[in-house]
């Protein structure tokens, strides 16, 4: 969990990490958020009283309108009212929404799209999702679930994904996704630096990955072509019908920038009309962490205004 | 060029169809506009007074904001202020839109989405365009140039399109792919029901595939199923972005309903999660022709009062 503490300028000027511990259950989830809330406040001499809400992004699917996680798997929660909880533990009002949404949300309004009306994001970590911004708002689609292109199959993928479907595209573009390639291409016995990375090759990360690309290596840099590929053609798919004024990518993997992005732009200015890319920003997400709760902190100060 | 006279419930009571001539120019069509609203006046006993707005649904690129065509090379225009000049023509107030955004809107307001909120609409006819309708409103994205989904190319598709691109989804799903889908059979001596329809190949139509359809004809079946693939994939990509209450398909090959769409469906069920399609609609527009008319006319009536 990424905790912060927003001031009126909408930035964090407190910011803790600590581990969810989802086996320990939702109850300890509650007491840990309370009990960081109420070092936020200590930490920083801030009275209770300022705080105008706490705002949450979590995965899955959630009920922003009624503050209920409907579906979590990660965080093993279902129909879960964690709004109402935490204004519990807490005394503070809460508003949540969903994590992808809201770190898109937080990019629009202080970072990479902040001078975008309608902006088309994808994070891409352990999973790639995507999410909208429509005139300046998250956009969030019949039962607050638009975005969840991660399981688009991609054709010519056989990869097996955690969802139980074959070829969705985050087994591809995600940090698993590309260690998995690296781990391959190393099984496979394929000449390349990221054999000499690690004595076992289930140790190769995304970040190893980048690391050889630098170095030149043919086979990082063909995992890394791959990926760019598939997350262009989907892109191809999503820009005609949206003409985003920005497509901004975050998550962990953002930060292989260029590596991956030149990619992207090779496939989109080979298959996307000039009109939808000539101005088109496409950049990596500048927050990083603190992104999700800028976003959130917004969401929740617009709620708490309704 | 299609005319209506719109009344309070929304829905046209006087229609006319009329060729568009456009080789005449653009003061040609105005007149013919102007002409044509004069008889619809006329002809139902409506004071001019009585008008509240002149809506026009057109082809291209369309400054809705402004009333400017900025491109449509089916009329041949370009930066042409269709709003101001057809209200100097008429003495109306006059808004334009494009006519893929208004058609889909006018089945948002009172055709086969009208109790959708959010609504992902596609037309196929000559050409094939997407539109989308978010919270009830038409969505435009950055230039008001969203939906231009027909040029997505297709892997695998090798025909050269109209756009100069190859593979192009409409060079398929589009009455004029159909119809070369058709006239490419016969020529490459199938053993079909098209090869009787007409002396001349080049004479069949996207109506005769529908037609050879009903009777069991396998090649076309086989070219109903590529189109239908064809478009499924794309919405595949389109529908988890987007969670729409509703996806839409207008057009003159929404004709074809179920023989096209049985392979949307299946598409659908193979490649989207349960979460996105369990609840949704995806059917044919109801109002054909007076789609546009319907959206059009309400979108004049709405910009009117701003």
């Amino acid at each position: 969990m990424v905790f912060g503490l927003v001031g009126e300028d909408g930035l964090p000027f407190w910011r803790r990490k600590v581990p969810t511990e989802v086996p320990k259950g939702p109850e300890h989830m509650l007491r840990t958020i309370a009990a960081n809330i109420d070092d936020a406040l200590a930490e920083t001499g801030t009275a209770r009283e300022a705080v105008m809400a706490v705002g949450v992004g979590m995965p899955g699917k959630v009920d922003a309108d009624r503050g209920i996680c409907m579906g979590a798997s990660n965080l093993r929660l279902r129909d879960y009212p964690v709004a109402a909880k935490i204004r519990e533990a807490t005394g503070l009002p809460c508003y949540i929404n969903n994590d992808v949404k809201m770190y898109i949300y937080g990019e629009a309004l202080y970072g990479a799209a902040k001078d975008s009306r309608h902006v088309l994001g994808v994070t891409i970590g352990t999973g790639l999702a995507g999410a909208l911004i429509i005139d300046g708002e998250p956009y969030g689609g019949y039962r607050n679930i638009s975005g969840e292109i991660g399981h688009i199959p991609i054709d010519g993928v056989k990869r097996v994904c955690n969802c139980g479907m074959v070829g969705c595209l985050e087994t591809v573009v995600s940090a698993p996704g590309l260690a998995r390639s690296a781990r391959e291409a190393v099984l496979a016995g394929e000449r390349t630096l990221l054999a000499d990375y690690h004595d076992d090759p289930a140790e190769l990360t995304a970040v190893d990955v980048s690391r050889a690309f630098d170095a030149g290596d043919q086979t990082a840099i063909a995992i890394m072509r791959h990926a760019g590929r598939c997350l262009g053609d989907v892109l191809a798919y999503l820009i005609p019908m949206l003409s985003p004024d920005a497509v901004i990518i975050g998550g962990g993997v953002a930060l292989a920038g260029e590596r991956l992005l030149g990619t992207v732009r090779e496939v989109l200015h080979a298959k996307v009309s000039k009109s939808y890319i000539e101005s088109l920003k496409l950049e990596t997400a500048v927050h990083n962490d603190d992104a999700g709760v800028i976003g959130s902190a917004a969401w929740a100060v617009k709620k708490s205004k309704e």
